[in-house]
């Protein structure tokens, strides 16, 4: 991504010298993403897995198998949804979170329906339930070199 | 490492038929870890953000600054921290989460001693408060290819 490049322009920064990502470069960064992670709550205790994902119509939608504990725990929740990446040898990189809500949503929902084509990875069981995250924040920040 | 090659012995897999790793594997993974995630709750919210860390002591360690509000959110209560690392061609990928608590402490502490030579990438503010995540549970998955 041109905008990340290591001869791109500087960007704003917080309090903490960290740079502000635009809303455009985030979102930008977030169709290019493949691999994500949810954080949600369970049990009282925060919780981080990570999922193979689509940024469609706004949302983070992937596919998750019924019942397992974590995923009743995020249904209709507030939950954070991450990717990043990151360069150790320049010791940079940027981190995108997105907080929202996590809903089931059928395979017609149109998040879901242009997502269609998404596959989970782990296929040992039929994962066939679609959830998508409708955000409410979506922020990113990248540490200069 | 050599075991989480593409030829390495299979894992026994959970109900979601996804690998388990090893706690011993866990902890090779943890200790060859740069950059990790931790996930707290703020405002009663999850949130996830990346961190340079050290796994040493048996302990997560990592330097922040004082008084961001996640910092605050996060000291001596429940964290999650992961660690990843996938491969988008093959559709595979493992990760590990660690559940503990967050503590503040010296840089005589002897996990922050052992990790004395870890430096925030971001050094546009003083980071100079070590924060220790003590693991209650390490638990760690692959989705074989």
């Amino acid at each position: 991504m041109d905008a990340l490049s290591p001869n791109s322009p500087s960007l704003p920064v917080d309090r903490g010298g960290i740079e502000i990502l635009s809303f455009l470069q985030c979102q930008e960064l977030l169709e290019r993403g493949i691999v994500g992670r949810i954080g949600m709550v369970v049990a009282g205790e925060p919780v981080i897995l990570p999922v193979n994902y689509r940024y469609v119509c706004g949302s983070i939608v992937f596919r998750t198998a019924l019942g397992e504990k974590t995923d009743v725990a995020m249904m209709d929740k507030p939950v954070a949804f991450e990717i990043d990446e990151w360069d150790a040898v320049r010791e940079t990189g940027w981190s995108i979170l997105v907080k929202g809500t996590a809903h089931e949503v059928d395979s017609d929902d149109p998040a879901a329906a242009a997502a269609a084509t998404l596959q989970p990875w782990a296929r040992a069981v039929e994962r066939d339930i679609w959830v998508r995250i409708v955000p409410n924040e979506i922020t990113g920040r990248r540490v200069p070199s």
